[in-house]
């Protein structure tokens, strides 16, 4: 028993060399953003006053490896290479023949995956000489991680921070502020966009993001920075997969299956780009499975439609699965699931039926969360609960066919700051809200109608 | 730059195969505990109502080395062999010649070392029939320890929490109940030690080990577990300092000097023990810095003197140095190390003058934890920074001496749950009590004075 290999650690000097851009090897020529104005294909010319050179080369780059630099690798070190665990607590627990695998990011000194990005931003940012990095945070994983990274690099760091998160989760912000930043509740009054906004106490990702992008834009020294969604984000995020296929290699296996959950997109692209480029050059046959709140199932119901990544509608449109720029979704404890879009990349993976999007209820998530818990230790958060949930039922599949599958799972963070949501899913009091058709029918007449369709 | 290497990381295969038995090394014959009615030496047979016989032999065991059962190293491996840094950011903020590493062991399920020695005490327990273990809590960092430990060996598990803990850290008691144990406020109606401390609201450590001593005491199938203090706690600990001495192998390099907190004194214990030992043996002349906050100065200003261990006077009398046994200490943050003695083996060394302790208050203990948060990016728990402080300090006289003296830190877990806190900090609110020359003296009156003088 105790000489069966349970996790798969590599050392600091293999923390990869390079980033997997996916975009050389999607099919056909990707859709461009478009300019909110004149709804033209957005240019580098558009991004300039709020990304540097260094991310707006990244964003389009067409070189299949882009290299990291030496001091975000040398950063990275503070946590990476993360360890992959094979979950044989769990397994033995739901008698399953499939053989679980999880890479586990909550090891990071902010808790999860997106520090992965936020470094080689603050980076970036600094070498062009940026003084001040402006973002907005919903439940605080990507603002605390941003607020790390700008520590590193001697930036400021100044977050909006969603209203309902900033009144409930106040060790996340005392987190951002312990590293440095400033912290706004957003609708704020300290922008056009939060005034504008103010009737919208409890705040949404849409306002936060209007309100950073607007004190971005109007401060030259400062720029903007995203934790999802883009192409650089999903670019920085592939450390993740590379370093688990190295791990599955140890450990003798190939994944029949990669799992993670998806708000924007970028834990999810971080562990299956380096697998689904193998499988769009024809060398593996993986599934891939995206897991979503059914409160926010932006690719299982959305339009695929070109909209805005934020409410007021500042930034570039993208072709995406949308509920709506100005969508709210129902306060679920998955906070950087609650976002009316996706990464336009993952999108077109969907489109292409390469990856299946699954949508799951709050209390089933929990329940799938417990028990991991319960086996291997690790307390989820509320995130990747989504994914374990899709988990649990690939090693039913497994069990009712009798073959032992692979499956690997992005643990993209653990659950610390979201206990008590886990105090009102054991009190029996945990809502569990859904998306309706009539918010659907909602959904659709929000979507602007002066855009180019897709074909 | 980036070649340096920052992190030492051992695989699997690496996790000790024995813990290390500091004892049989240890000078002279060890003071035996005394049975709390008669005041004679406490045999086996005071110690059965509430532990089993497995932890009881480990309690005095004669062997320089005990074998781990292979169910407590599969156990350890979903978190071990934890990583051992060098710090070099804080040393480039220093600019100090000196070499700082820290053991991280934040980065197991329940955030600190506890889970080091609550694994093999579920495993002794289940082994021997039990049914349920009682405890107390201070934080809530042992009682989650024990909570998820209990999980993994199908064993109940029920906590008293310290009140004011209760209160103040919702987020620790719910990390408790995730795991699946049941969770008082203590002082508690449930035990006669509880009811008759009624009037403390607030609680202490003292008080909550009255009332799981007595829950266990009472319940045949039920056994109590201690986090700290014990002999066989701090041997369990002794994988820290094992793993982190191959570590520092792989560095190249030797510890001149080995820094920890002590509450209890586990964690300190875990690194410092197998360093220790080659002391004793001649083989190292390491130096050894124990730090303990000013307001509950055990070994910089305790009385070296037999005491209990719980308020009430239901444990053993030990050998310590103890501030009286119904010492309730200030509310500092360093919730874990507000007890009001020492484990006597320690407390041996710092008598015969191989340990060195300090005092830190409170203020000073959260500015080194910022600025360890601000290079390295971990948060520290409010304990493990009054051990940082002493490492600012030895670094800063390494500077003084111009040389290039090597620090080993014990980072004994992460501040997730110490936020608020930090908040109070950030914000000037932070309390800084002190130990006054009446506290002592309050405190020399309290002792126990029918028990034999130590030599």
């Amino acid at each position: 028993m105790s000489d069966a290999p349970t996790k798969f650690l590599l050392s600091e000097r293999d923390v990869p060399t390079h980033w997997v851009n996916l975009l050389p090897d999607l099919p056909g020529e990707p859709l461009p953003p478009l300019n909110p104005q004149t709804k033209q294909p957005a240019g580098p010319e558009d991004l300039t006053p709020i990304f540097p050179m260094g991310l707006i080369g990244q964003e389009v780059s067409p070189e299949p490896l882009v290299e990291i630099p030496p001091e975000v690798r040398e950063a990275y070190k503070l946590w990476r290479p993360t360890p992959l665990f094979r979950a044989r607590r769990l397994e033995r627990a739901l008698d399953t023949p499939a053989h679980l695998y999880y890479k586990y990011e909550g090891g990071s000194p902010a808790g999860s995956h997106k520090p992965n990005t936020a470094v080689p931003q603050a980076f970036e940012n600094a070498r062009e000489g940026i003084r001040k990095l402006v973002t907005e945070t919903g439940a605080g994983q990507w603002g605390s991680a941003l607020a790390f990274a700008c520590g590193l690099f001697g930036l400021e760091c100044e977050v909006f921070m969603v209203g309902s998160s900033y009144d409930q989760k106040p060790y996340r912000r005392s987190m951002m502020q312990t590293w440095g930043a400033t912290v706004h509740r957003s609708p704020s009054s300290e922008t056009q966009a939060g005034r504008s906004q103010a009737e919208h106490a409890t705040g949404s990702l849409g306002i936060a993001i209007s309100e950073a992008v607007e004190v971005a834009a109007g401060d030259e020294r400062a720029n903007y920075a995203l934790g999802s969604v883009l192409n650089h984000v999903l670019l920085h995020q592939t450390v993740i997969g590379q370093e688990a296929m190295a791990q599955m290699e140890m450990a003798g296996e190939e994944p029949d299956v990669v799992v993670g959950c998806v708000g924007g997109g970028s834990n999810f692209a971080g562990i299956a780009f380096p697998f689904v480029r193998r499988v769009l050059r024809g060398e593996a046959s993986t599934r891939f499975v995206a897991a979503e709140p059914a409160a926010c199932p932006t690719l299982t119901r959305g339009a695929y439609r070109y909209d805005f990544g934020d409410t007021v509608g500042m930034t570039p449109l993208m072709p995406m699965y949308t509920l709506g720029h100005d969508f709210v979704p129902p306060p679920v404890h998955a906070g950087g699931l609650r976002y009316h879009g996706d990464a336009p990349m993952l999108c077109g993976l969907v489109k292409e039926g390469l990856v299946e999007a699954r949508a799951y209820r709050q209390n089933e998530t929990f329940e799938a969360a417990l028990r991991f818990a319960r086996t291997e230790g690790v307390i989820p958060a509320p995130e990747p609960a989504h994914a374990i949930r899709a988990v649990l039922e690939e090693a039913e599949a497994a069990k009712q066919a009798g073959e032992e599958r692979v499956i690997l799972l992005n643990l993209c963070g653990h659950g610390h700051f979201d206990l008590a949501a886990y105090d009102a899913y054991l009190a029996g009091q945990l809502e569990d809200p859904e998306f309706s058709e009539a918010d659907m029918q909602a959904a659709l007449e929000r979507l602007p109608d002066d855009v180019p369709a897709i074909a």
